[in-house]
This record gives structure tokens, sequence and C-alpha cells, in this order.
């Protein structure tokens, strides 16, 4: 069983089905298409506001891409030590905006504290030529440590957001794992809550290849294109990316997709509870931090589970991913084996 | 009938094939699966050399992080007026560089040559650091007016590269059309003849998204997979790309994909031809450039035919782009149609 | 005698003066300073409307900060082929405006033609995210080899300019030089007839090291404020730069100065031709281009004169650059000395 | 009197004097000149080893072309988070490098440790596409809270960059400060202790603006030209850049102002602890940083003396700057006005 990453599990059904009925005749190159021409109405139903919608083949493209409309070279990005735009995105972030500087902040879960914010801007300088001033806030959903953003919280940041003149990113590689736990619709941890433009993640949760930068503020749209073209992610055969998101849209595919993996996840919690595990803080999404004994953990090893050590957290902290296809049965199964 | 260009073309049923087999099952991210480490291995079999394989989802990308290696911050890539490179990456490869500069020349049917490329280098001041010197050159095979390079016509200028200290790349948007139209080995118009890096397409020829970066210099392998992962061209799900590419080659779909696609060209020109139109140049591969008289052109649009006009060869030019599922059934019935 | 170029003068008394005035006493550092605090007030004097200034310490720095303010990422930059900014300042261009690429024109005497400029618009490709599309449109004044634009050369391109949406820029490294040979006020080659921002140069004719970035467009300023501090062209000592400009703008020092140089390029002229040589075309500034006889070219160089062969030309073409401290006197004693 | 800051003392007589002898006379342009020849030999000798020499206007473009030759745009530089490439100079670093990011650490008077520095290191992620790798460590001599590194302790981080395969950077803004305090010759806390390139700052402590690049690792020399160039930072009248410095090194100019500098400060320390005040630390330059009562800061402010506010050290704690030029007397009179 691989609960390395969510990146490791295949692309669903529905989305290869998808792909596969795009793969006869022709069809106009670079967003031209029918499924691509479809995508802003689609999404801006999910939303209940008009929205743009392009699609990149990766998050991290989604993100890069999203913040040089947001931040100048000269400005800052106030994101989480544990943000994986600081973490696991190279430079990305300097290159696409030219040279803004991530501005770092601590926070339980990875996540950013209104009050907290509100301090550490107040801390800074007065906005002037030598030091760099914050432009953009960006935040993660679900977090990076499993942690999810209720409305409030978000609405919270938003609106120091709001009264500092900044613009407010989400990262939502795994949007969809957040909003199988939240109890609310799309726009009320989003647009409502002042996010201007939001990193929509497929690819994690049953896509091929495929993110949505999802614009609230729809003004940014050619910028955005043109950040998207130069850096070589507009696709010459677009509809095999619009595809993929329509199915993931239909029938909520995105949302029982998520459910599933954040059930597995749940499970597996369990389990691991059951046999010594400590969960480091409750999970709300489809990723596991716990304190796991050191026969636990070999034991596991042994039955051909695969995880990742997560130091940063303690030396005894491992990370356990879930994902759409992750069997209940399967954790069920693995868990009797450990426990006879 | 669709000859607006290769990229309206579907992805062809081998790769469709490839990427089902791989829609079960987990596999590790980021390029530790089963496809991705086989690629550098058929790829070397196929070039007869050892390369190092980076594969990407779009031609830009594979142009611009390529030239990224090979050239600095401070230099410049000598390219034809006509290259992808300048007329259709926006301002992609000073991205990608940090700044370097596109420096110019003509030459007939997009092709630079060796004399006058010798002729533009003796032109240029001595190096120094108040002017723009030459650090790469770039050539595409087939070139963006179709034509090709012959192995000795890439070593003269892999020659005039080596006695200047410049990298040589070639942007194989359209390899395989060249290859299918070449009686040689892949070996002999690349690093046999000075080639440094290749970006050998896919897309255009039957790939749903992917272009491979072949490094025949394999020193600057982890040059490309930073320059890669921080522009967000590193894909999670990485097999999807390796699949492409290995169902791509094997069997030589890739080949017989650019034969279908050459051959369809050659019957819709003399199709043409014998309607009254002029070729403006003889086409060795799949693009096609001919003068139409009006009613002509008038008659193939009535007819469904989709194509575009040229008019920077001359206002009475219009370009056809045939692919591999172009229909040789197809273009002679519409001949007939249109002769009747 | 050094006509190599009009860098190699020394500064002017009167700015030294100005320097020496400013070595005792503390000043506020980063331009809170007093000097600083005035340069807005006599610059807008100068020109007869608002104006922000900003100096910096070399022509280089004055263009590419200008241009980073005036040109996206994404854009182009019309300029002459012979434009010191693609000729003499490396990738400087690309590397401030974070990748905008020169687009490069044709025309006599290094001048952009208003007609010729709406052509090369009217052939570029529609707007999209493929091509770059100008954004800007860069001229030189006095141009790179010699030439002035009059007020209404400039204002039919500032027409041409508005009238598509492009941002004009002025690089006046000589422009007092071509102000010197004008009949008009500052303001009717530059704001009257369009520019936005000027370039306008101070260290080739008489200072030690300024050049000051005029905004007409105001708005600009923190932008530039910003693009001046990040690339490192704030200076502490603020009020030296100031010191400088305000002592070559009092009474009249840049003209008497340019009028100086352009008086001794014409007088070096008249002794050439006399000699011998012949104009390549017609000089209006301190920059002259002839056809100098080899055996002339010898008798020059062995009578101690230094000056450039400019093969760009002509083979047997040199430029003789004067500057403020050439001497009438000593021209025509070289002068007498050559035809005796 | 002004403790604002030392960039507010003017140019010392002997710098105004050389600008002075060069104020007569042509000189090759760009660097050609005989002061700027003369560089290399001189900065040879003072550092006892050969350095090849590059002077620049400011500071921030010493530090960041230097960064910019030390780091790739994939890669990161260690720093204190109150070093000044972090704190004042926007987002300059990353621009000059393409997008390297900073990676801060904390440490007792701005001061890295190598202990923690080695522990730092280790906490990191092993070097993949994923996470950002240090390339380079930069300390500041003397530091931002004005302590000075011994010998030793340079040497002990360089053995740290050694063994991990790091470039050192110094920046040197206050060098001749830390070098007037310490018992050694400048090589020992430079390339002896493991530096590869030292910003040798003239401008806060005599010159009117120039600061040097130092290559101990003379190869980078071609790379620093070119940053320097292309960011406008090479000035065509160089030779008075290089007068600056000559007169800046001869007759230990650089080492008497700084003398000057740092007796002023323990005079204007020892003044103020009478008065009450409480040193946050031992400072060994030019920079005090003081607890001072409310009520002795509104007196000093009334008997006009100029200082910041250091909130980052206490809401009581206050900056004060000496410079080459603060006088002795003035701070006795000073603190007999005020004991009166």
């Amino acid at each position: 069983m691989n609960f390395a990453s969510d990146n490791v599990s295949p692309l669903c059904p529905e989305i290869l089905e998808a792909l596969s009925a795009e793969a006869s005749g022709n069809a106009p190159a670079y967003g031209g298409d029918d499924p691509t021409q479809r995508l802003d109405r689609v999404f801006s139903d999910l939303f209940d506001t008009d929205v743009a919608v392009l699609p990149v083949a990766t998050g991290t493209a989604a993100n890069c891409i999203s913040l040089s409309a947001l931040t100048s070279p000269y400005g800052g990005i106030i994101c989480h030590h544990d943000a994986h735009i600081n973490d696991a995105e190279l430079t990305g972030p300097a290159f696409f905006t030219g040279g803004a500087q991530l501005l770092l902040m601590d926070g339980p879960v990875a996540k950013l504290e209104p009050d907290a914010l509100t301090a550490y801007l107040a801390a800074m300088p007065a906005r002037g030529v030598h030091n760099v001033a914050a432009e953009c806030v960006a935040i993660t959903q679900a977090t990076e440590l499993g942690a999810v953003y209720s409305p409030d919280e978000v609405a919270a940041i938003g609106d120091v957001c709001k009264s500092h003149d900044l613009r407010l990113f989400m990262d939502g590689a795994r949007f969809a794992n957040a909003m199988a736990w939240l109890d609310c619709a799309p726009a009320d941890v989003t647009w409502k809550a002042g996010v201007d433009v939001l990193s929509f993640g497929a690819t994690k949760n049953g896509a091929m290849a495929v993110d949505a930068i999802v614009l609230f503020d729809t003004s940014l749209r050619f910028r955005i294109e043109q950040a998207r073209k130069r850096s070589g992610h507009l696709h010459s055969k677009h509809r095999y990316l619009a595809a993929q998101l329509l199915a993931y849209i239909k029938n909520d595919v995105w949302l029982n997709n998520a459910r599933s993996a954040n059930d597995a996840a749940k499970t597996l919690n369990d389990m691991l509870v059951t046999l010594g595990a400590r969960p480091v803080h409750a999970s709300c999404s489809n990723e596991l931090f716990l304190h796991i004994p050191d026969d636990l953990a070999k034991r596991l090893r042994d039955n051909g589970v695969s995880f990742h050590a997560w130091t940063a957290l303690g030396a005894d902290v491992y990370r356990f991913v879930t994902a759409w296809n992750s069997s209940l049965d399967d954790i069920r199964a693995l868990g009797q084996r450990l426990a006879g």
C-alpha cells in the first residue's frame, strides 16, 4: 500500500473516459476547442460567480503563474514556512514574479492566523524603497499539514488583506479534500472570503495532469494568459486539459474522489492509533501526521506500506497520504494483519 | 478538412492505449516510475549514443528550458527570423535564460546557412561587455517553412558553432516529419552533426502533450532538471509523460505517423497544383506554402477546408498543414469534388 | 587629440565646483538632501511642465530603468538596429524589464521614421499570446549616428505611438547636443511631442557620472524608484548626483558645453573635408562619420589623433566624437599641420 | 549632530582632491584609464594575494552583482535576518541572481555562528529539485548591529562552507570599521578565512560613491564584468570610481577614517552611558545600539542630535552611527551640555 503521496495514484476512470472521448476528430488548437470554451461557464456555476479559468498541467505552474499576476517584482508574498511555494517549488515564485520575495510566517498546522498576520504587518517597516513590502498573502487549502481553513478563518485573513491593500491567493492543490471536509459552498471559502485567485488542484485527486487557475478577479485574465504562454504552459492540444477538468467537475467526481481519500485517511488514522500511533494533530483531509513507535514503523514497512518520515515535526513522526483510489478494505485488512 | 495546424489532430491510438495501460495501480511520483526509468535507454538506442531525456508537456517548454542551459543571461541566441522561438513563444527565451537576446538572421525556407552564419559572426563586434555575444545557435528541423536540413547541412552549421565556441540547439517540434523525409539515422542530423540538445517533438505528431528534451551533452542534466522544476514543468504523475513517449517510439509509431502526414502533404500539394495553386517552395515535410488564386481559396473554404493565410510570404500565400490522421482518401475526394 | 568618444572628457569646472561645495557638512541620505529636493522644481522649469526627476550614475541605468516602467515582461520595444539599447547595453533591457524583447527597425541615420513605423506595426500579427506585441517605442536624441529629430519628427512618431497605444521613450544621452542644434524649447521635442520618459544625459557632456530619468508621466515615480533601488542605483550620498545635475542646468552650462562640442565637430568636419574626407551624412551634433582615405587616416593617427573605425557604414568610415572640452584652436592647428 | 547614518557624511578631503586631480585632460573610457589600471595591483598588495577589483557606485550593486556570480537562479543564499541584503536592498538579490532565495538565520549581534550554520545545513532536505539548496553564505563585516567577526570566526564559517561546497561572500560595507577594530591583516578575515568575494565599502567611510567588488576567485572576473555592464553599473568615466578608491587606500586613509569613526562611537557611547543609557551589546565599530530613557532621548533631540529608533531590539532602543567626520570635541561638548 502506497501512502507516500497522492501523486502516486493513477488518473480516475471518468477522466480517462473523457480523454478517450477526445481521441478522434480534429479540434481547434490553443483553447479554441469546445471543452475549453465551456470551462468558464462550468466553473462560474461551481463558484456561483463569474470566473475566468485557465488550466495548466501542474500545481507549481498554477501557483507561480497566479502569484506573478498578484505581486510585482519589487514586492513580497507572505506565506507559511511550510507552504508548498516555499518548500517545494524550488525558486519558482521568484522566477515567475521576476524577483518577489517570500516573507515567511509560522502558525499552527501550517495555517496563517489573522491576528498573527496583523501583528506581522504591523512590525514591518513603513513601505519605502529599501525593504520589501508585502503585496500578497498566500494560504493553502487544505494546508500542507492536512488542516483546513473554515470560511470564517479565510474571511478573517481576507479582511486583513483588504485593510492592508494586499491580494489574497489560495493554493488549492487539495482544495477538493478541504471542501469534502467543510460543510459549505466553494464560494464561501474563496471569493466571498476575499480570495482573488485560486489554484484549483485536480492532479492529486484523480486527474492525469491538470490544475486550474481560477480568477475571481477576471481583469487579470490577459496577464495570466501571457504569463502562461511565455512560460510554456499553454498546451496546443488544449482540449485535453479542459476535458480532464470538465470530467472532474461533472457529477461531483472531484468531491467524491476527495471523500474517498478523506475517508481512507480517517480509517487509516484510526487503525494506526489502535496500533499505538499518536496523531501530531487532528487531520481534516487526506494527509496524516503521526508519531509512530519504531517497531510499528518497521512492521508497516515489512508489510509493504510506503510512507515518508517527517522529521520536521519530530524524530518519530511520519506522514501518510491517502488518495481517491485508497481502498478501505485494504486498510482494514492491513490493520487486522498487524493486530493479529 | 482541417489543415490549419497539426495541433488540431487528436492523440493517436497507440498513445491512448499507453495512457490507459497506466490507469490503474500506483506508481512513484516525479519520475521514479518505470516508464520514466526506461526513457534514457530507449532514446539512447534510438540515437545510438548515451543521452539524457527529460519530457515536458509543450514544445515551448522544451525549447526554452533547453536554451536556458545553453546560454547565459548575458548572451545571444542566433536564430532565423521565422524561428518559432522568435515568432511564437512570446518572450519565453528571455524569460527562461534570464535575459539572453535573440539575434535574428535571414535565409531561404527558414534555414540558417553556414556561410551566412560565418559572415554574421564575422561582422559582430569582438566579444566584450558592451554588446551581446552569440553563445548559441538554434535551428529548427523541419523548419517553420517546411524545409529539412540534410545531415551535411546540419554538420556544416555544427562546424561553424564548434569553431566559434557556440552551442547548437535543434528545435525538433517536427523532427519526425524531417526524419521521415530524410534517408538517414537520427544520429546523423543531431549529435554527429554537432547538436548539443534536441527538442524532440511528439505532440504535433500523435501525442497528447509531450515533447522531450534530449541531451547529447548529458552533463547538463541537473541544470535542466532544476530549470524544469522551477518553471512548473516537472509533472507529479510523470509516468503519463513517459508513457506517451515510449508508445511514440515503439514500433516506429513516430515515423509512421510522420510518413502519413508527409504523404498527405504531398497528395494535397499535387491536388492543389492541379487546381491552379503554385508552391512557394518545395515542401519536405507536412507543411505546404502555396500561392492560391482567390477563387480557388474561396472554393476550398466553401468546401469546409480550414487553412491559414501566410501573408509574410505574399498576399496570395496560404499555409496547409497535414497531420498523422490526415486522410488521403478525403484529400482525393476533395480534389475530385473541386475538379468536377 | 582624442576623438574616440565624448566619454574620455573630464568633468567640467562648474560641476567640480558643485561637488566641492558639498564636501563639508552632513546631509540627509538617499535623497533627503537639499540639492535633491530642488531637482523636480528645476527640471519642471526647464521643461515647462511638472516632471519627476530621478538621477542615476549611468546612461544604461537611465535607459533600462525607464524601459522597465514602460514595458511589461511580455512586450516588445521597437527601436533602431543602431540604438544604444540594442548595441551597447549588453542584455540590460531584457534584464530590467524581466524579458521584454527588442524589435529592431532600420532607417536613415539611425532614425525611426513615422511611416516606416506605421508599416512595421501594420505588418505585425494581431496582438495575442503567441507573438511579442510592441508596447513601447524608443528613439535616441541625438541619434547614435549624429542626427537630430526635429520637433515635428518626434511628434509624428508620438502620434503613431498614441494611435497604437504605445509608450514613447527618448534616450537623450546626447540630448544637450541635440538641443544645441535645434532652435526650440526642450518641451517641444519631448512631452509636447508625446515622449513619456526621457533619459537626460549629462555624463558625456561635462558631468562626472549622472544621467537623469525625467518622467513626464509622473505616475511612474514609485515604480521607477523601486526599480532604481533594487538595481543598486539609488545612491546613499544622493546629493552628489543632484549637485551635478543642478550645476549642469544652472546658467545653461549644459547647452554651452554642447555648443562647444558641436562647434568643434563642425570645425573638425570642415578641416577633414578639406583634407580629402567625405561625410557619410551631415552631422547635427558632436558625432561625425566620414569616409577617410587610408593615407589621411594614417597621418591623423601619426599626429596623435584617436578615433574609431566604423565599418558598419563602410570599410573606410571612421567616427570622430568631440566633447565639451574639445579645443577649436587645437583642431585648427592640427589642420594646418596636416595641410602643411 | 547627525548620528542618523554614516551616509550623511560628505566625501573626505583626500578623495575630493583625487577627483579634482582628474578634472582636466582626457582619459580612456570604461576602465582603460590609468587609475583603473592600477587598481588590481593596489588591492593585491593590500590583500597580499592576486585579486581582481571592480568598482561600482553603491553597496547594493557591489553585493548583488557579487551574489549573482556565486549563486545560480535555482539556489539559496544563507544570511542573517538582519543582513542588509535581506533588509535594505528591496528584491535586489533575487533580481541580480535571476531568482535565488535568501535563506534566513538568526544569531547574536547579526552574526552567523558556525555551529548554528552546520545545524541549519543538516536540517535542510537533501539536495534535489523540489527545495532550494544553499549555494552561498553571506556574512557582513562589521555586522549590521555593529559587531565584528574575528579571523577565527570567519575561518570557522569558511570551513563549514568548504565542507558543504558553498561559496562565501562578505558584505564589507563597513569593512574599514571592522579592520580598525581588529588587530590583523585584511587577508586574515577574507581569503585566508575562506571568503571568495568581498564587497569592499568606501562610500560610508569617506568616499563620494564607490564600493569595490574584490574577487579572491579571479576566475569570476568576466562574469562579474558582464553582470556589472548589463545592470548599468559600468561607468563610462571610470577613472572617477578608480580615483576614489586609490585615494581611499593611499596613506591608510580608509583605516584612519574608520578609526576616527570608531573612536567617536566609543566616546559617544561612554557619554551616553554616563547620562543613563545602557548598551544593548558592546559595539566594535561605528554603530551603537543603546537603551535610552525617554527623557534622555528627548533632551538629545532637543539639542539637535539626530538618530534612529531601532524598535526591533526593544521599544527604548536607538541606533547611533558615527562617521569619519564625527567630532570628538563636539561629542564631549554635547556631553557637558547635557550633564550640566
